[in-house]
């Protein structure tokens, strides 16, 4: 099993991502702590500062918005923690630092945190875990308390969360006189590790391991608890506890395919994958990749979302991945990056590198709109907007982005992503340095023979040319640098190394270069990008009969502002020449596709709705662009999945 | 404006429907009786009889069931009515006048009838009108007691139903002291016209009239007795009440296009446009047509279903008819023909006939499985049986029939409608009987130069050979025959009148045949009845691509059971030909459709989800067999709408 990653040092200097990092810290986070303070005019209130004050003493009032508010207050700290590590910003700083100050006033005697039963159910405290998201939200707020420590270097809010997790540590556990029990959203398991690994503490490790094994478990905690409340819930519910929504239907390790809310799971199953690295638990290893096999290769939507069905924000069954009535939830893809990101720790297969790019260039892409401040919850393949409005069952789709939500966990989930960003893209593993994500940096790492640094120059997503410089402390350093294959260029990609062309082995999707380096050795990466007409497997019946444009990372989409509608009436041929065409002016700069299609017209129909059958189309030219842009535009049709066809 | 179809006698004889109705009389009411007292195993309970005891002090114990249980039984009256008029059965007569005795027992002093507020909300008539469904179930009682009259001429139910009706007429009105109401589900209005008829009482017919010109006006009748009943809902419920779900939002004179609640709406209709006839009343004539025109052309599935979303059993909007979500509750395509034979009572126009035909041959029969004792309430196009049980989207979407429903309407109404087939296969007007429908029958219209025998003997749907031998009372009387030219003809149909080929003139889509008949002159209607590959209009997404086949008035399916899994790797081919095939052993007996199409296979596929494309289908043959037998061989994919293309 693989090595933890060292800390490395590593710096984004991406054409790209920069673009977005820039966005992140000058508007999305400035305008989410308006959001946080109710202060974004036609836009749904958030009450989660305003919560904080209450708490703290600080002002007088009721609770507000959802038991889990607190939980966008500490992720959008974590996502400000990753921007000062990169840029310092005093005004940002201070906001923050404003935060933590509140934050810690809110903090009780014991070291309990949570606004909503501080202020509106003091009494009952860890009585209702399976819905009221008190563990949910201390884990958000323990990552928060890291990664601040970790950016800035002060300890209050490090320290606020360490006197928390202590005192959930006393509350839970096997131990008589302790609550038997765990999260009804997974999320502090997580969170606990990166508490572990920033102060050292074993407790906190065995803390996240005890909510991981006894999930499951019989008797059914969230039966007994549920029970012992007079069957209560918090939110609208009846009947028994559904333990598959929360993945506590059987110990984790018995679980072999992903069931229930797409979010909790994947942040379970990412801490699962931390503890079989940290703990050596092959067992919880084998369970892990499992799990990422039915969901990368069953339940998985080529943009990388996760999660069929609104009823749940769920997973449903395999190979059903419906376009329009989908969720795809961003926070659900974000959280399939941290368990990609933990795999690959675990192990360095590209597998986990290629669907990390596909649900980061796509489905965590295309939440944001471009001007940072207009978001997606739900991530659609097909929207028809009127449908949206009209049919009930698609109601959960937004055919534009929202300026907030009620339920604003997506938001903030973003902005800490896309700012610790450099997390993601290597990891190390004996002497080999594994390259994942294709985006330009500066990074060091701690080599056996001395420091190396890497300089990545990255022409992605436009172009499949890497440069990457070798820098050693000492000349003639050996180390293997591992570049990952990707999927996308069905192979093809040529390697040179300071000029001279190479060959290379290839184990389990990486490149590897495994020799003594010089200062200033140079490799070109030439990867190839070819325009991929993409079709999903027979058993995916949504998208029979359909293909999806990729290049690159990037899955393409068809939009009604390029093509007219409805996009139904359009098949792409199958034999079809795909052009690009840089659009230096178009959605902040694009790489489009044209092709060739066929549409059909409605312009010769009386007024029946059927009749027999005529191919009474004409050719037209269609227009595909990033599907991370779209809805960019005003209201409109979109496809992802687009009929194929001969004429 | 047309008059009103005189009495006519019309006695079914076709081999076709013979099958039908004799299960109706010999399975269905008795099983559905069975059903009614709680005596099939394993079905959800009725609890309808039970609840007549304990309204009638026969028995003690509660409610039980939907509060709008009691219809249920007058339902299944009304269709034992119905056959007892064309089959005299002492034993089915005799649970008849049981439960008739049991319903006048039931009877409160004043009139009042309705079990659910006789035993548990006594003191609450009327106080929830939006969600109880007293005037429903007094509707359907009203129906039950004109056709058991008028099939047995017994006036018992008739003289319960009068009181009724009277009791109804002294609460409701403009009147002061009345309350100012209607219904939150429409039904009493087309009965109360049919009461009217039944006993020349003007008094009924006003009544219908007053609630039909009441609905919609503000201030809004449903929001006022919400306020007024403190805002509480029967069924769970919050908000202001959805007033477009039962079509009250606006007076029904200025609603153009079909909202809500699919029944509610097409029963409201079918009372319009009774009135609009009785009443000479253009205005709500020409409503009935707008609202026709928007369900027919832009709302309805080729099918003949209506509705196309679970949510509130609903219509959406134009062109939204998504095949796998859908909802074509088997009762609102009873409804739809209901409206269809009011509007060509109103005016003989083929279109009203073709709609009618496509519901009753398609949607309604198939909602029946073939033993007669499985219903569907739900009629899908499309049918993956694994997502209607793992995806909650489409949990209201059954692979299968059931015995029984908790909220069982569907069974029983189309029982009655089976049962009175006879009802809708002509009308006449002036001197010209008009044949809607082509099913075998004996009938004898009373016209202006005496009565006028038909025989008409059909090869529908199997075969377009329709023979009609006229038997005038008179020699030479002079009338007109309209033979209706079906849609799917596609204008080719052939006239011979005593073996002499005629030319014939078409007006509203029906072939006038207007000559001095002498008795025994044979007319031979030729309807060329070819394969139709069915496209919908562009705008139809849900069909984008694809064809459905049409064969007559039966639209055809495809299933797992004859053609495999998934069928949405099938595509039939463009230049298909299509092959009949007599298949006597199948499905009781049926004509299916062979050809060529080419299949999609996952066999060289690894275990990826997405790959580039390779069209790498194989040529298949495909079978298609009617709609309306689907689902008898167990449990299995169908679709209706197929992808086509080229290879």
């Amino acid at each position: 099993m693989s090595q933890q990653t060292p800390r490395s040092d590593v710096i984004i200097r991406d054409a790209y991502w920069s673009r977005y990092r820039d966005l992140i810290r000058e508007v999305v986070l400035p305008y989410q702590w308006d959001a946080l303070n109710d202060a974004v005019a036609d836009a749904e209130p958030s009450y989660a500062i305003q919560n904080f004050k209450i708490a703290a003493g600080l002002m007088e009032g009721e609770f507000g918005g959802f038991v889990f508010q607190d939980s966008d207050v500490a992720k959008w700290l974590e996502a400000v923690a990753y921007c000062l590590k990169n840029y310092p910003d005093a005004g940002l700083e201070r906001k923050a630092d404003e935060a933590i100050d509140l934050i810690a006033k809110a903090q009780q005697g014991d070291g309990y945190l949570n606004t909503y039963f501080t202020i509106k159910e003091p009494g009952r405290r860890w009585t209702n875990l399976l819905e009221c998201h008190e563990l949910y939200c201390a884990g958000h707020m323990i990552e928060a308390g890291v990664a601040y420590y970790e950016a800035t270097g002060k300890r209050k809010l490090l320290d606020v969360v360490c006197r928390l997790a202590d005192h959930i540590d006393s509350v839970f556990g096997t131990e008589e006189g302790k609550i038997r029990g765990y999260d009804g959203h997974q999320e502090i398991e997580l969170a606990l590790i990166k508490l572990y690994k920033a102060t050292g503490e074993e407790k906190y490790l065995r803390l996240s391991k005890y909510f991981i094994d006894e999930r499951g478990r019989r008797p059914h905690f969230f039966i007994q608890e549920w029970e012992k409340r007079g069957r209560t819930y918090h939110f609208p519910g009846h009947g028994t506890p559904n333990l598959e929504y929360n993945q506590s239907h059987v110990p984790v390790r018995e679980q072999k395919t992903a069931v229930g809310h797409a979010v909790r799971a994947v942040y379970m199953y990412s801490a699962m994958a931390d503890l079989a690295l940290l703990t050596h638990d092959e067992e919880l290893a084998a369970s892990c990749r499992t799990l990422w096999d039915d969901i990368t290769k069953k339940q998985m939507y080529i943009t990388g979302g996760i999660g069929s069905t609104s009823h749940g924000e769920a997973f449903t069954f395999e190979y059903d991945l419906p376009n329009d009535t989908v969720y795809a939830e961003t926070c659900a893809s974000i959280g399939l990056i941290f368990f990609a990101q933990r795999m690959l720790r675990l192990e360095a297969k590209a597998k986990y590198a290629d669907v990390m790019e596909r649900a980061l260039y796509n489905t965590v892409s295309a939440s944001m709109s471009l001007d940072g401040k207009h978001y997606f919850y739900v991530n659609p393949l097909e929207v028809w907007p009127d449908a949206c409005r009209q049919n009930p069952g698609k109601r959960h789709v937004k055919p534009v982005r929202q300026k907030w939500f009620g339920c604003s966990c997506c938001p903030p989930n973003v902005a800490r992503l896309l700012s610790s960003l450099e997390q993601y893209i290597y990891t190390c593993s004996g002497d080999t340095i594994y390259t994942h994500l294709f985006i330009g940096s500066d990074a060091v790492f701690p080599m056996e023979e001395g420091n190396v640094a890497l300089v990545m120059r990255s022409g992605l997503p436009w172009n499949g040319q890497v440069r990457i410089t070798v820098h050693p402390e000492h000349e003639q350093e050996s180390f293997c640098l591992a570049l990952r294959v990707p999927e996308w260029c069905c192979g093809k990609a040529a390697l040179h190394v300071n000029g001279q062309p190479i060959d290379y082995d290839i184990r389990d999707g990486y490149a590897l270069i495994r020799r003594r380096w010089a200062k200033g050795d140079t490799i070109e990466w030439e990867i190839d990008m070819p325009v991929l007409m993409m079709q999903a497997r027979p058993e995916i019946r949504a998208d029979a009969g359909k293909v999806a444009l990729q290049r690159g990372p990037l899955v393409y989409c068809f939009e009604e502002a390029d093509n007219g509608a409805p996009l139904s009436s359009i098949t792409l041929l199958e034999n079809a020449h795909w052009t690009l065409r840089d659009e230096p002016e178009l959605l902040n700069g694009i790489v489009a596709i044209e092709g060739d299609g066929w549409m059909e017209s409605a312009e010769d129909w009386d007024d029946r709705p059927y009749r027999p059958y005529a191919d009474n189309g004409r050719p037209v030219r269609v227009k595909a662009v990033p599907y991370n842009v779209w809805g960019n535009r005003g209201v409109g049709e979109m496809s992802v999945w687009m009929r194929c066809g001969r004429k």
